[in-house]
């Protein structure tokens, strides 16, 4: 039993080093926010939620002049005790909001159980994200009741939500306050509340509440995806994709902005449409977790920018005609519900800025997750979707455009072309003597060539997907079957039967079993289009920076995670530079939702971001369509020929 | 033509007497601003409204040293000249956003251009009210746009009110981004917008806008009712009433909780109906009024704790079972969307706050109504319904309960009781002598003795209202009918047939023509208690504050307005007091709502004094009990009898 006289301790926090002398008797958990030590906690001190454990570092610590003894603090009780063992943790830890301190002691705070942890990155993602969401769940404990005294219900959990979690000025919202009442009765007078940026009650739960969910959505105009979220730790639990069935109104963005301009009022069917497939992701990334969807207390959403108007309820159609205006370039954060969005009633939805009219959300998801506006190398970043978003800059200046590559990259105007689906062509290597093609095909770990190719294919051999049209191309050049001005070379058909006259022009058939499946002349020159789009993008961007190169690139996307830099780099579609520079970002508008949605302080920075970024309209900037006629071309580089 | 060499000039403003030195070539209401005189404007200087115009005083102003001369402000140009004539201004008036400064001027700002007025109070109301509404409309005129610049329609817009109106760090509702691009390019870059609280834009309209509307609603137990106003300049346009359909769960308050308890879920269905019947009354003035709904920016609501409970969607069981604890006694701010309310979609609702468990949002508005925290005369305030709730106090302490008198005084539970309707008796006498009564009756303006009073009334004497019921019950008692103790007194029999005997007790006809119309003496009883409990709650709040006496008394509600305060003192309702002190205060709930409605300063005043109050509860004081017992005869007061 320690002594009840009190008197003062010296108390060290690692890893903060924080240190200072606290009177005996206090908690380590009171000790720590007496000294600016954030520990997790969830119930406040009341040895419910199991996160704010901490461990003693026993010794002498001469640097900081203390003789740390794990007895110096006091035993743990039968709660404590029971909690340590229940919950499993390691031997020697203790609960701080029990473990009082009785003498000089040296705590570690684990990193599990530090407020703002790192989440561990993806081995694609460009850095790590700080845990620091904007929800955040808070148990409290009130007395029953008292007749004698008028206050509401809810002046009482405020009062109790100001003196153990020091939130002070709250509102609530009206779904919680309905709630309320309801909740405490059933929790016996204990509560958790979900309070939104250390301002509003969001909603609430009877009793300890300790895991929120929130979500990350990413709005593309083909497809759309859905990443669920544990805001305690940062765990990606589930994710899914869905087509975007706005593609019955138009299989691109302009199609379906002609639409609504020829069917007034049919924009409410577009926002209805996207607002449903979300919905149904959520339900979808909710169930596959065994998540309740009342649990989900945040949404972030990116898309380019007509999604984005599309999804807020706002038309598009000026989007989709001179000059181009967006509505609101700012980022939009509304109650989910307004939005008709299914999440808890209180919940909110974050809309991450857009940059300019052709340059979205998405794009600001993009920069998120690749902070080029932090780094001192030269970045170059593309995001290939319908149209290519750039980026171009470094700490000192950051560019972003878009350039109108049109759909050829993800395979759409090309002959046989398909979406990066099981059956799809990806890899080609064309043979430099025999001209003969082999490949490998998405779903398929075999080349056409190795023995059992064909029976693992069940439904054969279906197209040829985005990063298959630019592997078949490029290897066609560099067997001599395609000329640099982007000619199939018909004088070439007398080497391989591949090579096939079309009328004037050639083809070469890459497949011819179940299904022909060839390159033709038109595909080369749809690739051509695009790449000199994208190529004139970031040399406009480069020179407006004042580069001629640069240190890294990124591709960002579906597309640019299944594109060989090497292939890129023959067909000129990025500048020259050391292939090891290239990488893929994977999905990093996704990702950029999912920062915005588990740190908080993300979503200042990013519209700061978006403010500063120097936007470039390709459209208005006449040597625009001198780089593009310079582009169309396959570059003559000093390539290394590997494949020969 | 002035001279375009820019000096100074004297410019003084009346009635502020502000007064400064202003370069020439400003206009008028730039050198207002400037100098911190407000002058209302809609369209911030277009000479659109018309809202700004100023009188030039002529001649020497000795005491501001200046020689103020009409023609040392710059000529009416075309624009402004039209407009004056168009709107039929007083000669001589003048735009002060189109007159310039070109020499020393005085200059008046007429009543009707001041920002902060007042509007005229009616009679029953204790004070005038600044006229000072948290919606603003605020006229902006854009640039076309720009390919060249990025900016969104909403960020212009924002610079734009930034600008010209002064209004920084504003968000946009999303129904009103929703709205914007159409209304910009429908209006020629020209839009009005409502903005709430300098913080928020909620609406949109193409074009200037200058009239936006408020209601103001009440919600009581048996009606509901609506008050339309015009924000511009605070006149009540049409006002409605409505009964509470509610009252199919219950006829009083009690009985409906009682429902809810029974019935889970019905809370619901109770909500539902309320704001049905709220919707309906905002449709019926805003018809009546020749208003777009559309144009209703701002609603705030009254009620008792029940009815504000439900409006807000709350279960009300808590307020029916001990400890009696209102959800939250703070008030709402809400976008009226999110309560089924349908007003513009970004408006919001402001639901007042509730003072405890049975004193409700409604006293809160009888104490805006009446301020008596802000008076040094003891006031007591009486706002008799289904319960009644008093208000007892001053500056110093104000105190308040609610005493439950039970529905007697809204005629009820009275044998021939009804509402306060067209046939329903209201006035009472006696004759001394003879003991036959003379009445009259609601919808006639004849005495029942006076010729053609028969005739007058279509449908015939249908019952006794309220206020009948407390001067039938008075005058009995002053001409000897009923004794102190409340007793009929049989042996009056002998005197005149009116006096009838009912088994043991005795009933007085009022009236037996096509309907018999008596006092009973159950009657009899049921006023005694109901006055008791008032007269117990005055005592009680009395002797908490010390006094034993009151300066003034105040009835509030229907039936404060219709009773006869003598016939009130008689029965002993309220403490003997000076009788010129007794007066109505009209439905001063209502008029608390419209005060809300119409200063933004009322709310935050409202907030402070509902913390402040103190609330006494009393069916927890035993000495309530022996206050009841006490009251409840009829008091010997020496009472002048004027009807003799």
């Amino acid at each position: 039993m320690a002594s009840t006289i009190r008197k003062d301790a010296l108390v060290v926090f690692s890893p903060s080093g924080k240190r200072g002398r606290i009177t005996t008797g206090t908690t380590v958990l009171q000790a720590a926010r007496g000294l600016g030590v954030d520990i997790d906690s969830v119930c406040g001190g009341h040895a419910m939620c199991g996160r704010c454990q901490v461990d003693v570092i026993e010794g002498e610590l001469p640097k900081h002049g203390i003789d740390s003894r794990a007895d110096n603090l006091s035993a743990p009780g039968n709660v404590e005790q029971q909690f340590l063992v229940g919950d499993g943790a390691d031997s020697g830890r203790r609960l701080s909001c029990h473990a009082k301190i009785e003498g000089d002691v040296a705590i570690d705070v684990p990193a599990s159980s530090q407020v703002h942890r790192q989440v561990i990155r993806k081995e694609y993602e460009a850095h790590d994200i700080d845990l620091d969401p904007v929800v955040q769940p808070c148990f409290v404990e009130l007395t029953p009741p008292d007749i004698h005294l008028p206050d509401g219900d809810l002046q009482r959990v405020f009062a109790a939500l100001r003196r153990d979690w020091q939130l002070d000025g709250l509102t609530c919202s009206l779904r919680a306050m309905q709630q309320l009442q309801d909740a405490l009765r059933q929790g016996d007078w204990q509560i958790t509340v979900a309070v939104r940026k250390n301002r509003e009650i969001i909603a609430v739960w009877p009793g300890l509440k300790e895991r929120l969910y929130g979500v990350a959505i990413d709005v593309g105009s083909t497809t759309v995806a859905a990443q669920l979220c544990d805001l305690r730790n940062g765990d990606l639990l589930a994710s899914a994709g869905k087509m975007n069935p706005q593609i019955r109104f138009g299989e691109d963005l302009m199609s379906r902005v002609s639409y609504i301009m020829s069917n007034p009022g049919s924009e409410r069917q577009l926002s209805d449409v996207i607002r449903r497939t979300v919905n149904e992701l959520i339900a979808e990334v909710a169930a596959n977790a065994g998540v309740e969807i009342n649990d989900i207390v945040e949404l972030t959403l990116v898309g380019n920018p007509i999604m984005q108007h599309l999804f807020l309820g706002i038309s598009p159609i000026e989007l989709g005609r001179a000059p181009f205006k967006l509505a609101n370039d700012a980022s939009v954060d509304v109650r989910a519900s307004e939005l008709d969005i299914s999440i808890n009633p209180g919940g909110y939805a974050y809309v991450l800025p857009c940059i300019a009219g052709h340059v979205g959300a998405d794009t600001a998801g993009v920069m998120l997750a690749e902070m080029p506006f932090e780094r001192d190398e030269m970045s170059l970043i593309v995001d290939v979707g319908t149209n290519a978003e750039i980026l171009v800059g470094n700490r000192e200046r950051l560019l972003a455009a878009s350039s109108p590559t049109g759909p050829a990259f993800e395979g759409a105007q090309i002959s046989s072309g398909q979406r990066a689906a099981p059956g799809a062509i990806e890899r080609v290597r064309i043979d430099r003597h025999s001209l003969e093609p082999r490949f490998k095909v998405i779903g398929c770990e075999l080349w056409s060539d190795e023995a059992g190719f064909a029976d693992a294919l069940p439904n054969g051999v279906t197209g040829i997907c985005g990063s298959g049209i630019i592997e078949a191309i490029a290897e066609m050049y560099l067997a001599g079957i395609v000329l640099a001005n982007g000619r199939i070379d018909g004088t070439q058909a007398e080497r391989s039967k591949r090579i096939v006259a079309d009328g004037s022009v050639h083809e070469y058939v890459l497949a011819d079993d179940d299904r022909r499946i060839s390159v033709t002349q038109q595909d080369v020159r749809a690739i051509q289009l695009a790449k000199a789009a994208l190529h004139a993008g970031v040399l406009l961007l480069m020179k407006e920076r004042g580069v001629d190169r640069v240190d890294r690139v990124r591709f960002a996307g579906a597309f640019g995670a299944q594109i060989d830099a090497r292939y890129a780099m023959v067909l000129g579609m990025i500048p020259e530079c050391d292939l090891d520079a290239v990488s893929s970002a994977g999905n990093a508008a996704g990702t950029g939702a999912r920062i915005a949605l588990l740190d908080r302080k993300a979503r200042p920075l990013i519209e700061a971001q978006v403010r500063n970024v120097e936007k470039i309209e390709t459209a208005t900037r006449p040597e625009f369509q001198d780089l593009y006629v310079a582009a169309m071309a396959i570059p003559q580089r000093n390539f290394p020929d590997d494949n020969g």
